[in-house]
């Protein structure tokens, strides 16, 4: 995990210098292959400019960047499947990239190898209503699938933050979820199919509309691999009838501790809201410096609840909730039913992560997971951590699912403080290992967390995931050195000892 | 798909001749590890003798049968364990079994091999309410965890009919559904984490109760994995809160296109119902025969829907569904609200598949899945193939889903009716694919169905799926001849012309 500092974005896009085509690439095995990827995606298909090049650098978890070797943007999954198939032939790294917008690394490229990007690949092809789902292309944005369906009353549910433009190919290689997993599931929940080129180019379907399928359900594998075990170009997905009435509370606590035990009794009365969300008072007081949200003032802990469903539903749950929040401590409750409304109640949590930026120079978005009733003693731990180092932390997260965001605050101008928030935030993600929880709620693992899995993970748990990878990539071409720990990659830090790698006693670690 | 007939079952159980104790394996390299498996397991956790062995001989596909070279009953993870390592050692095949309730004889025994049943483990190690989750040893009943869960407001959703016998562990196997999987999923949708034994006899960790975990979902590929990828030893599974209200109706229409457009029209209305099931005349006159469960008189269809949720959105829907029954033709509306009134209206359902003994000495229990906007034309073609082989079909599903369990009827005494009879049970699974759909819905692929894997899936496909297979399982000890076609098993049969085998051209297939 490292610093995520204001200003690293966004960087000017350097002006295409005109007729220069060499010398652009570096490494001879990629140069060699570059008229075959003109011919194969077109000259417009293939950047070897360096400066252009530089732009795809790295991904939302910018310190983290390389400089790809050759960056291609196929617009079938031919094309896709043939530059796979000439990487493997040639022993070229590649990596795939969706939008960028990622924040475990998981789309940094590799210097020697080719950047697969599919932001031409963004048609929607079928939008099938009776049988709700729609298939799409890898890079069609989020939101835009949503945007198809509404017209016939239905919507694509998985919604991370950045779904205006992160792609559906890259929310696969991520798994992603947002602020409304914790009633629909991530990404996985809601693909019914895809089409996938595998490391050897071949041209694989994976699952279908059908309800069930037979065999091996590889299409749970991929999703969320990282591109390690190859590049979806083809994707089926769910359609889900958008909900008769959403509404939306939000009230404020006087402390974490009293907001969580709202959380517990909702839960507990065997309501499921779309979202649970809950921001403490620091992440208050920056989403207020940002974008005046306007929440109570003197709050300890602000908590947004959503409901969604059947009208006579929601309203029967609506009234359960609210009282259960007074019940809990709540000191204000305001009720949003329309769309301006809840824009409104909403605007101060999305703008939290950005927010944070106005009352400090540099911070880390940490991502983990904790079992629900664990999160009284995590955050109590934080707090502990942030007391007994000076460096403090604004928690935002979803509540119902326990998936924490703390933002770790530091100015990186300040070389020991910067130090001290790195292991922080580390130390926070050993909390939520502790209480049974995870490294990664949903932003994945990445480069960020590659060297991490050994803590959730023993060597017998690491070496089934290795097989797997090794099972589509034995050459170890695929987006190397993501996702899984590598010796090269970890060292000798505690927890990755290179003689306990489950691949080395086997001579066999060097593939990965 | 071979004929299931009466009176395969029950087999009377052999006595136990004491004292005898050889000769009674026949495999060499089995008989050379008994010793070992007796220290391992203690006495009673080895079965050599041949009459004891033999009651282990098939699952619930009665008709493909073997004889298991030895049986073992381990009693923790580290005797599975140390099983698998010594078959891994010594190359001898295994095969798991849970409760041996199975429709594809995906536990049928290897007559060279070690059968590893699970039925003495069977404690249910944890209910955490707080955390809506349960963790059970795999020889655990399905309805046992609902009623470790029910006093405690809570239950585990997936309900296979078999429900009250089959094991949590054969239901992973197989990722069994049930009735109400159309809202609730199958059994991937329904665990957390798993301790699993992979086939060189390591013990592994898959998933865990925190929302999302990181690296590879390899869960996700170990469920429906028939035991090709190992066994599972100790399974967390989510628990639902109990819902606040259940109402089921019962519709009777004229025909099966006046219920299938009920159906359709329900869907349209937004709502999901726990259940839509629904029979036909033929399977509701052997319902009648056989449990004499009252339908109404003259019905060419009988639509059965359940709801359950929050009483305001049950009542609501209740209503809705009620008057879409009408809309559509319904001649008769019959409605349930407690326990026992929805256990007559289920009774006819439930009883369906063994009630059709009553009206055909033998009949094949089919399994398949089309879009759900396909099935009246599914139906059409199936009512064709009846029509012109003379032979008759009942036919009882999951409406909602478009799961189809037709029932094949024929006489075992006439062999060319059984062997028509077998061909139009193939032909309605040509059907299903057709149509977008699928060999099985929740039955598995098991022995049954392994050669019709490549109506479905290319050549790549079944390769991306050997790859997995082989990462775990390089030697093919593992269930070996389940789940994917083989050479062997398929011969040349079309469709599995042994030159167009993933993996004949690199000379590979033999592992298989």
């Amino acid at each position: 995990m490292l610093p995520r500092s204001r200003g690293d974005r966004p960087r000017p896009l350097p002006t295409l210098r005109e007729g220069v085509t060499a010398p652009m690439v570096d490494n001879p095995d990629l140069s060699a292959l570059l008229p075959t990827l003109r011919a194969l995606c077109g000259e417009d298909g293939v950047i070897a400019e360096e400066a252009q090049r530089r732009t795809y650098d790295a991904d939302g978890l910018t310190h983290h960047s390389a400089v790809p070797g050759a960056v291609v943007l196929p617009t079938t999954a031919e094309q896709v499947a043939e530059v796979v198939r000439l990487c493997a032939e040639h022993g070229v790294p590649f990596v795939p990239r969706g939008s960028g917008t990622g924040l475990s690394g998981g789309a940094m490229p590799h210097p020697e190898g080719v950047l697969i990007v599919t932001s031409r690949m963004r048609r929607i092809l079928r939008v099938d209503i009776d049988n709700q789902y729609a298939v799409v292309e890898p890079g069609v944005f989020n939101l835009d699938v949503t945007r198809a369906a509404a017209p016939h009353g239905h919507y694509y549910a998985p919604d991370p933050s950045s779904q205006q433009v992160c792609s559906v190919g890259g929310n696969i290689a991520e798994n992603s979820g947002g602020a409304h997993c914790l009633k629909y599931g991530f990404t996985v929940n809601h693909v019914l199919g895809m089409q996938v080129v595998t490391p050897d180019g071949s041209i694989v379907e994976l699952g279908g509309t059908a309800a069930e399928q037979p065999g091996y359900d590889l299409m749970g594998a991929f999703i969320g691999s990282e591109g390690t075990l190859g590049i979806a170009t083809r994707i089926t997905v769910r359609l889900l009838p958008a909900p008769e009435k959403v509404r939306t509370l939000l009230a404020a606590f006087p402390s974490m501790d009293a907001g969580g035990s709202a959380v517990s009794a909702i839960i507990a009365a065997g309501v499921l809201p779309a979202a649970i969300e809950m921001m403490d008072a620091l992440a208050i007081e920056a989403a207020e410096a940002a974008v005046h949200c306007d929440y109570p003032p003197g709050a300890g802990a602000v908590l947004i609840v959503e409901l969604d469903g059947p009208a006579s539903e929601v309203d029967a749950q609506f009234d359960a909730v609210t009282e259960l929040c007074r019940e809990a401590g709540a000191f204000e409750i305001r009720t949003a039913s329309d769309a301006a409304e809840r824009a409104r109640v909403w605007k101060g949590r999305k703008s939290a992560f950005a927010a944070v930026g106005r009352i400090s120079p540099a911070y880390i978005v940490q991502d983990g997971v904790v079992p629900r009733t664990a999160l009284p003693e995590v955050l109590r731990g934080i707090a502990e951590l942030s007391a007994t180092t000076g460096i403090r932390v604004a928690n935002v997260f979803h509540a119902g699912d326990g998936n924490l965001h703390p933002l770790v605050l530091f100015d990186h101008a300040d070389s020991a403080a910067a130090e001290r928030a790195a292991e922080v935030s580390g130390a926070i993600l050993d909390l939520c290992i502790e209480h049974g929880g995870s490294i990664t709620g949903e932003h994945g693992v990445g480069v960020d967390k590659a060297c991490h899995m050994p803590r959730m993970f023993s060597p017998a748990d690491l070496a089934a995931m290795e097989r797997l990878r090794r099972a589509f990539d034995p050459a170890g071409l695929a987006n190397p050195e993501k996702l899984l720990p590598t010796p090269r990659l970890c060292g000798e830090r505690p927890g990755v000892r290179t003689e306990e790698h489950p691949l080395v006693a086997s001579g066999e670690a060097e593939l990965f």
